[in-house]
């Protein structure tokens, strides 16, 4: 029932690890990726250093996930890496990518005339870095800001680098990743319905969650303590003609009934 | 300078992955553990997989951090799997755990008075599951949930596994983590500050942080570009008598006259 099409996220920056940001990017990905009836399989957090960006991708990629999506790492900055750790990965070279110095050009210029800011077109080298990738990989647009996207197509798996810049990152993905998701996915779509229950301790519902689930393949069904309640999360994806919303509906009712007759209350949630 | 109290955080559960619940406790863990002078060096979110959380814990260890600690997967549920991967990853049979077992009934004892319930102290399968731990680990003193943690010493390394209720994790890294940190840490403390900066593009500034942190050895500087400001955040994890807060003072000052000097605006940040 559940899609192949794997996606993994590997979020660098040291300002995730200090706990100065939150991971938003990492968050907003995996909801959008999942929205889209993929199925995402790891998120690795790591520091701006080379050897852990190399080795978290390499690791990514030896579990061949279809898409392997980076964010961060793509500034001018010294410790913007994540070109770098894709080349070492790869056992690339690094070189000026033609096309990804233009998108560099045209986005200072724009960025100047934005902030009604003198041109400062001299390329130097924190530029000539933001357009410096590693061979065989494509730039890809980034309609928002200055640094290019990178791609890189491998044996079974796209792998893709996004600044982490959420605006940034966000159009990127929206622009060039989404389409190739929803193709890879082939129509199934992602479903989800909530039940909310109390008096009845998450022991006592554990067994009703495992008859459901037994009765209703495919669905999958997650309880989480609340500070007022339990909720019990139903999910499903699926392709639209195998009715995945009646399902939900039946599976929800099944739950609801077996925790009226255990003495608790269930009401169906947001 | 950098200590070399090494953390990683492994966070367990499918909500994490299907963007449903962002993960605070992953954050909020980054955030105490640095301000506590640790580096947490890599934290990685997976699903509620035995193998997939097994796999996780032991490349975890091979790297060989001072702390790894886990979140989620301790409760009743089927999918409820941390200790079965822990003792998968370190080959260990799993068994009750006559401690386990014993704090387990007191919180249902206490949670049932707590809420006006009767007594349900049946110990079901999924009540003896919270107490099923592998062999030669410590139960955990919970001192707000019914699923008590679990701690493993191993060669060099200890491995916590808490719950996934913040409340819960919080409580547990508190009472029983935080003192052990700060006993490794051996009197290292982590000191920041910021600046904010208008009117120069990242690509300006790249060499200018390059600059500060060649003069000040120790103090990391990195770069954020914000909507209407780039926020330049110094770090530094240092002992009190080496002076970090006048350190960092210096080479802010430092930052925002090469700012000015190349014709943009600086300001101290929060």
């Amino acid at each position: 029932m559940t899609t192949t099409t794997d996606v993994e996220i590997v979020c660098v920056g040291n300002e995730l690890l200090i706990g100065k940001v939150e991971n938003t990017n990492g968050h907003w990905l995996a909801k959008q990726a999942t929205q889209l009836g993929a199925n995402v399989t790891r998120l690795t957090v790591i520091r701006d250093t080379l050897t852990e960006i190399a080795a978290a991708i390499q690791e990514a990629l030896a579990r061949k996930p279809r898409f392997v999506i980076t964010t961060g790492g793509l500034g001018p900055t010294f410790d913007d890496m994540t070109l770098q750790g894709i080349a070492h990965a790869l056992n690339r070279k690094l070189e000026v990518n033609a096309e990804a110095l233009e998108m560099v050009k045209q986005r200072i210029t724009e960025y100047c005339r934005e902030h009604h800011l003198p041109a400062q077109m001299d390329l130097t080298p924190p530029r000539m870095k933001m357009a410096t990738f590693p061979q065989n990989t494509e730039p890809v647009h980034n309609p928002v800001g200055t640094a290019p996207g990178a791609r890189v197509n491998l044996q079974g798996t796209v792998l893709f680098a996004l600044p982490g810049v959420p605006q940034e990152m966000e159009a990127i993905f929206t622009e060039s990743i989404e389409p190739l998701i929803v193709e890879a996915v082939g129509g199934y779509a992602f479903y989800e319905r909530s039940l909310n229950i109390n008096d009845l301790v998450e022991s006592r519902l554990a067994p009703l969650i495992d008859k459901v689930m037994g009765d209703y393949p495919g669905v999958y069904i997650k309880s989480h303590p609340m500070q007022t309640h339990i909720e019990a999360h139903l999910t499903l994806t699926a392709k639209p003609n195998e009715q995945p919303a009646q399902k939900l509906q039946s599976a929800s009712e099944e739950l609801a009934a077996l925790i009226r007759q255990a003495g608790g209350r269930a009401r169906s949630g947001a």
